[in-house]
Protein backbone atom coordinates (compact mmCIF):
# COMPACT_ATOMS: atom_id res chain seq x y z
CA UNK A 1 0.00 0.00 0.00
CA UNK A 2 1.21 3.10 -1.18
CA UNK A 3 1.63 6.21 1.84
CA UNK A 4 -0.61 8.98 1.84
CA UNK A 5 1.63 11.17 0.37
CA UNK A 6 2.91 9.08 -2.21
CA UNK A 7 -0.72 8.53 -3.42
CA UNK A 8 -1.20 12.68 -2.97
CA UNK A 9 1.60 13.50 -5.34
CA UNK A 10 0.36 10.92 -7.35
CA UNK A 11 -3.08 12.61 -7.61
CA UNK A 12 -1.17 16.22 -8.53
CA UNK A 13 0.38 14.87 -10.99
CA UNK A 14 -2.91 13.41 -12.61
CA UNK A 15 -4.50 16.91 -11.84
CA UNK A 16 -1.98 18.39 -13.44
CA UNK A 17 -1.92 16.36 -16.61
CA UNK A 18 -5.51 16.20 -17.13
CA UNK A 19 -6.92 17.14 -20.09
CA UNK A 20 -9.56 19.50 -18.01
CA UNK A 21 -6.75 21.34 -16.57
CA UNK A 22 -4.74 21.73 -19.78
CA UNK A 23 -7.15 23.12 -21.23
CA UNK A 24 -8.57 25.48 -18.55
CA UNK A 25 -4.24 26.59 -18.38
CA UNK A 26 -4.42 27.81 -22.45
CA UNK A 27 -7.64 29.26 -21.83
CA UNK A 28 -6.12 31.46 -19.26
CA UNK A 29 -3.04 32.28 -20.98
CA UNK A 30 -4.65 33.17 -23.88
CA UNK A 31 -6.82 35.83 -21.88
CA UNK A 32 -3.91 36.59 -20.22
CA UNK A 33 -2.15 37.48 -23.15
CA UNK A 34 -4.69 39.44 -24.48
CA UNK A 35 -4.48 42.67 -22.90
CA UNK A 36 -8.18 43.97 -23.25
CA UNK A 37 -9.46 40.32 -22.55
CA UNK A 38 -6.89 40.34 -19.16
CA UNK A 39 -8.35 44.36 -18.85
CA UNK A 40 -12.01 42.77 -18.72
CA UNK A 41 -11.19 39.58 -16.50
CA UNK A 42 -9.33 41.19 -14.03
CA UNK A 43 -12.28 43.78 -13.74
CA UNK A 44 -14.44 41.41 -13.68
CA UNK A 45 -12.40 39.29 -10.69
CA UNK A 46 -12.22 42.45 -8.91
CA UNK A 47 -15.76 43.54 -8.83
CA UNK A 48 -17.02 40.09 -7.96
CA UNK A 49 -13.94 40.52 -4.68
CA UNK A 50 -15.31 43.53 -3.75
CA UNK A 51 -18.61 42.72 -3.93
CA UNK A 52 -18.20 39.17 -1.82
CA UNK A 53 -16.06 41.28 0.72
CA UNK A 54 -19.22 43.86 1.53
CA UNK A 55 -21.95 41.34 1.41
CA UNK A 56 -19.38 39.62 4.57
CA UNK A 57 -18.80 42.41 6.01
CA UNK A 58 -22.49 43.31 6.20
CA UNK A 59 -22.01 46.50 4.18
CA UNK A 60 -25.01 48.04 1.76
CA UNK A 61 -24.36 47.58 -2.00
CA UNK A 62 -25.96 50.63 -4.03
CA UNK A 63 -27.79 50.53 -6.62
CA UNK A 64 -24.99 51.53 -9.12
CA UNK A 65 -22.69 48.84 -8.06
CA UNK A 66 -25.22 46.28 -8.69
CA UNK A 67 -25.95 47.56 -11.77
CA UNK A 68 -21.51 48.18 -12.27
CA UNK A 69 -21.43 44.29 -11.87
CA UNK A 70 -24.28 43.69 -14.13
CA UNK A 71 -22.91 45.38 -16.68
CA UNK A 72 -19.38 43.82 -16.49
CA UNK A 73 -21.07 39.92 -15.95
CA UNK A 74 -22.94 40.70 -19.83
CA UNK A 75 -19.45 41.67 -20.76
CA UNK A 76 -17.86 38.61 -19.65
CA UNK A 77 -19.88 36.29 -20.94
CA UNK A 78 -20.55 38.13 -24.43
CA UNK A 79 -16.32 37.69 -24.83
CA UNK A 80 -15.66 33.85 -25.91
CA UNK A 81 -12.76 33.87 -24.60
CA UNK A 82 -13.14 34.64 -21.08
CA UNK A 83 -16.90 32.79 -21.53
CA UNK A 84 -14.67 29.57 -22.50
CA UNK A 85 -12.25 30.22 -19.72
CA UNK A 86 -15.22 30.55 -16.70
CA UNK A 87 -16.38 26.85 -17.91
CA UNK A 88 -13.60 25.12 -17.92
CA UNK A 89 -12.96 27.00 -14.39
CA UNK A 90 -16.18 25.63 -13.29
CA UNK A 91 -15.33 22.37 -14.88
CA UNK A 92 -12.63 21.59 -12.75
CA UNK A 93 -13.85 22.80 -9.84
CA UNK A 94 -16.59 20.45 -9.61
CA UNK A 95 -14.01 17.84 -9.89
CA UNK A 96 -11.76 19.38 -7.01
CA UNK A 97 -15.28 19.11 -5.01
CA UNK A 98 -15.34 15.64 -5.62
CA UNK A 99 -11.79 14.67 -5.54
CA UNK A 100 -12.10 16.83 -1.97
CA UNK A 101 -15.75 14.36 -0.51
CA UNK A 102 -13.36 11.36 -1.67
CA UNK A 103 -10.42 11.77 0.06
CA UNK A 104 -12.66 13.14 3.57
CA UNK A 105 -15.37 10.20 3.10
CA UNK A 106 -12.75 8.36 5.78
CA UNK A 107 -13.12 11.17 7.93
CA UNK A 108 -16.60 11.97 7.63
CA UNK A 109 -17.42 8.04 8.22
CA UNK A 110 -15.61 7.60 11.53
CA UNK A 111 -17.19 11.01 13.00
CA UNK A 112 -20.86 10.52 10.85
CA UNK A 113 -21.24 6.90 12.01
CA UNK A 114 -20.92 8.31 15.70
CA UNK A 115 -23.74 10.94 15.04
CA UNK A 116 -26.05 8.47 14.01
CA UNK A 117 -25.22 6.65 16.94
CA UNK A 118 -26.32 9.85 18.98
CA UNK A 119 -29.13 9.61 17.31
CA UNK A 120 -30.21 5.88 18.45
CA UNK A 121 -29.06 6.40 22.13
CA UNK B 1 -1.61 7.90 -16.58
CA UNK B 2 -4.53 7.03 -14.25
CA UNK B 3 -7.29 9.76 -14.47
CA UNK B 4 -8.07 11.98 -11.54
CA UNK B 5 -10.95 10.29 -9.97
CA UNK B 6 -8.85 7.03 -9.98
CA UNK B 7 -6.23 8.49 -8.03
CA UNK B 8 -8.42 10.36 -5.68
CA UNK B 9 -10.05 6.90 -4.86
CA UNK B 10 -5.96 5.34 -4.13
CA UNK B 11 -5.61 8.08 -1.81
CA UNK B 12 -8.58 7.72 0.02
CA UNK B 13 -7.55 4.09 0.29
CA UNK B 14 -4.16 4.82 1.23
CA UNK B 15 -5.55 7.15 3.87
CA UNK B 16 -7.90 4.47 5.35
CA UNK B 17 -5.29 1.96 5.74
CA UNK B 18 -2.44 4.20 7.14
CA UNK B 19 -1.18 3.67 10.78
CA UNK B 20 -2.38 7.12 11.57
CA UNK B 21 -5.80 6.50 10.29
CA UNK B 22 -6.11 3.42 12.38
CA UNK B 23 -4.86 4.39 15.51
CA UNK B 24 -7.31 7.53 15.37
CA UNK B 25 -10.13 5.10 14.84
CA UNK B 26 -9.31 3.34 17.85
CA UNK B 27 -8.77 6.24 20.24
CA UNK B 28 -12.03 7.07 19.09
CA UNK B 29 -13.97 4.08 19.27
CA UNK B 30 -12.30 3.93 22.55
CA UNK B 31 -13.48 7.06 23.97
CA UNK B 32 -16.85 6.62 22.70
CA UNK B 33 -17.22 3.14 24.05
CA UNK B 34 -16.24 4.47 27.56
CA UNK B 35 -19.77 6.46 28.48
CA UNK B 36 -17.98 9.25 31.03
CA UNK B 37 -15.25 9.70 28.14
CA UNK B 38 -17.89 10.04 25.56
CA UNK B 39 -19.78 12.26 27.70
CA UNK B 40 -16.94 14.46 28.58
CA UNK B 41 -15.26 14.99 24.76
CA UNK B 42 -18.66 15.84 23.78
CA UNK B 43 -19.36 18.38 26.64
CA UNK B 44 -15.67 19.31 24.93
CA UNK B 45 -16.99 19.66 21.74
CA UNK B 46 -20.00 21.66 22.55
CA UNK B 47 -18.39 24.18 24.43
CA UNK B 48 -15.70 24.94 21.73
CA UNK B 49 -18.51 24.97 19.07
CA UNK B 50 -20.54 26.71 20.75
CA UNK B 51 -17.74 29.38 21.64
CA UNK B 52 -16.54 29.79 18.04
CA UNK B 53 -20.46 30.21 16.82
CA UNK B 54 -20.93 33.31 19.61
CA UNK B 55 -17.41 34.59 17.98
CA UNK B 56 -18.39 34.33 14.66
CA UNK B 57 -21.59 36.37 15.40
CA UNK B 58 -19.96 38.80 17.58
CA UNK B 59 -21.85 37.80 20.50
CA UNK B 60 -20.13 38.60 23.64
CA UNK B 61 -18.62 36.28 25.60
CA UNK B 62 -18.87 36.08 29.29
CA UNK B 63 -16.73 35.70 32.09
CA UNK B 64 -18.76 32.08 33.44
CA UNK B 65 -18.14 31.02 29.89
CA UNK B 66 -14.75 31.21 29.60
CA UNK B 67 -14.27 29.82 32.88
CA UNK B 68 -16.60 26.85 31.79
CA UNK B 69 -14.57 26.25 28.83
CA UNK B 70 -10.94 26.55 30.80
CA UNK B 71 -12.27 24.18 32.73
CA UNK B 72 -13.82 21.27 30.03
CA UNK B 73 -10.17 21.99 28.87
CA UNK B 74 -7.90 21.25 32.04
CA UNK B 75 -10.15 18.29 32.26
CA UNK B 76 -9.83 16.63 28.79
CA UNK B 77 -5.77 17.25 28.63
CA UNK B 78 -5.81 15.33 32.06
CA UNK B 79 -7.93 12.66 30.30
CA UNK B 80 -5.21 10.05 28.98
CA UNK B 81 -7.85 8.32 26.36
CA UNK B 82 -9.17 11.80 25.21
CA UNK B 83 -5.97 13.54 25.35
CA UNK B 84 -4.49 10.58 23.88
CA UNK B 85 -7.16 10.96 20.41
CA UNK B 86 -6.92 14.77 20.30
CA UNK B 87 -3.04 14.30 19.60
CA UNK B 88 -4.19 11.51 17.04
CA UNK B 89 -7.13 14.15 15.62
CA UNK B 90 -4.28 16.99 14.90
CA UNK B 91 -1.51 14.90 13.66
CA UNK B 92 -4.00 13.46 10.91
CA UNK B 93 -5.19 16.86 10.64
CA UNK B 94 -1.50 17.99 9.55
CA UNK B 95 -1.46 15.09 6.75
CA UNK B 96 -4.54 16.19 5.75
CA UNK B 97 -3.57 19.69 5.40
CA UNK B 98 -0.51 19.12 3.04
CA UNK B 99 -2.50 16.40 1.16
CA UNK B 100 -4.86 19.74 0.64
CA UNK B 101 -1.67 21.92 -0.35
CA UNK B 102 0.12 19.47 -2.38
CA UNK B 103 -3.35 18.55 -5.05
CA UNK B 104 -4.10 22.43 -5.46
CA UNK B 105 -0.46 23.12 -6.12
CA UNK B 106 -1.51 22.85 -9.62
CA UNK B 107 -4.26 25.51 -9.59
CA UNK B 108 -2.42 27.79 -7.24
CA UNK B 109 0.91 27.67 -9.78
CA UNK B 110 -1.17 28.65 -12.78
CA UNK B 111 -3.19 31.72 -11.17
CA UNK B 112 -0.50 32.50 -8.13
CA UNK B 113 2.28 32.73 -11.47
CA UNK B 114 -0.17 35.45 -13.35
CA UNK B 115 0.13 37.34 -9.67
CA UNK B 116 4.00 37.26 -9.74
CA UNK B 117 3.75 38.67 -13.10
CA UNK B 118 0.82 41.52 -12.88
CA UNK B 119 3.19 42.69 -10.12
CA UNK B 120 5.77 43.02 -12.89
CA UNK B 121 3.72 44.76 -15.19
CA1 LIG C 1 -21.83 9.24 19.62
CA1 LIG D 1 -2.34 38.86 -14.28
Amino acid sequence: MPNMYDSAYDLEKAIRESEEFKELQQAYEAVMSDSSAKKMFEEFRDTQIALQEKQMQGEEITEEEVEKARKIVELVQEHPGISGLMDKEQRLNIIINDISRIITKPLEELYGTTSENDQLN
